[in-house]
């Protein structure tokens, strides 16, 4: 697969920069088991994510960080890597988010994205969308999280 | 609306136990603006997520949680309240996650449960799906975010 490499750095980056089909890696952010203890007892606590110990017992036979997480480490590479910060507007929402695989302590995540779509405003012709497909992959390259993003972006050509 | 009421506590809740068409409300947590700002430094650093002067210059007028932020706030009402503790198998992701209004300091969050369909697996009758529909309110019980929940769960009879 042909990476690209983005021209303009992210506090320089508007809706007209992102290109349909450009495929862009970032990363990677380490994965530390008390950060998903930590995490996991304050916003998600299931002891696959609290108790080491415990989570021997479960059906993922260890500790794994809550989904919840993984989307978290996610957008920090997201923001500090991808995402305009000088344009975005914020986002909407997002749809067919997975959770494919465990992540695990010492795992190291890299993001892979995709330019989907964009698609300049009717109405608001000073801004427009970015969709995007996004893959969260593991240090064997395996997919732990997907999703696709929908992001409002100001245009750097604006009326 | 008629809310529902358990009759069995999370520690003893299996995939019979959830009954489609039944609506609960849990809640509330306490969104503070300390939390709003540690989550944002090191999960997503937007301006509006990370410095409240800056944030009143931005669209959002102050401080809004991250996205990612008010989804965790939401799984830990979802744990303590809801998915089962003994008979919860993990979740292969979430559809139509939706943020619909900003998340600020002081807010109260609420959870709206509703279940849309349950349905016991042909391949492994000792489990099943568990569909649910989720919504966050706030104090002025506007949703502030949606999304649609799948998580495998045990049935209570198993063969």
């Amino acid at each position: 697969m042909n990476l690209s490499v983005f021209t303009v750095p992210v506090e320089d980056r508007y809706l007209e920069d992102y290109q349909t089909g450009a495929v862009y890696e970032f990363g990677a952010i380490q994965v530390t088991e008390a950060e998903i203890i930590k995490f996991g007892k304050r916003f998600d606590p299931q002891v696959f994510h609290t108790s080491p110990q415990a989570a021997r017992e479960t059906t993922y036979g260890g500790l794994i960080a809550s989904g919840w997480h993984t989307a978290a480490m996610m957008m920090r590479l997201f923001v500090d890597y991808y995402l305009s910060s000088v344009a975005s507007l914020g986002s909407p929402g997002v749809d067919e988010l997975r959770w494919s695989r465990p992540v695990r302590p010492d795992d190291a995540l890299t993001l892979r994205v995709t330019v989907t779509k964009t698609r300049r405003s009717v109405s608001k012709p000073d801004r427009g969308v970015l969709f995007s497909f996004i893959e969260v992959l593991n240090q064997n390259h395996e997919v732990v999280m997907s999703m696709k993003a929908v992001n409002l972006l100001l245009c750097r050509n604006r009326p």
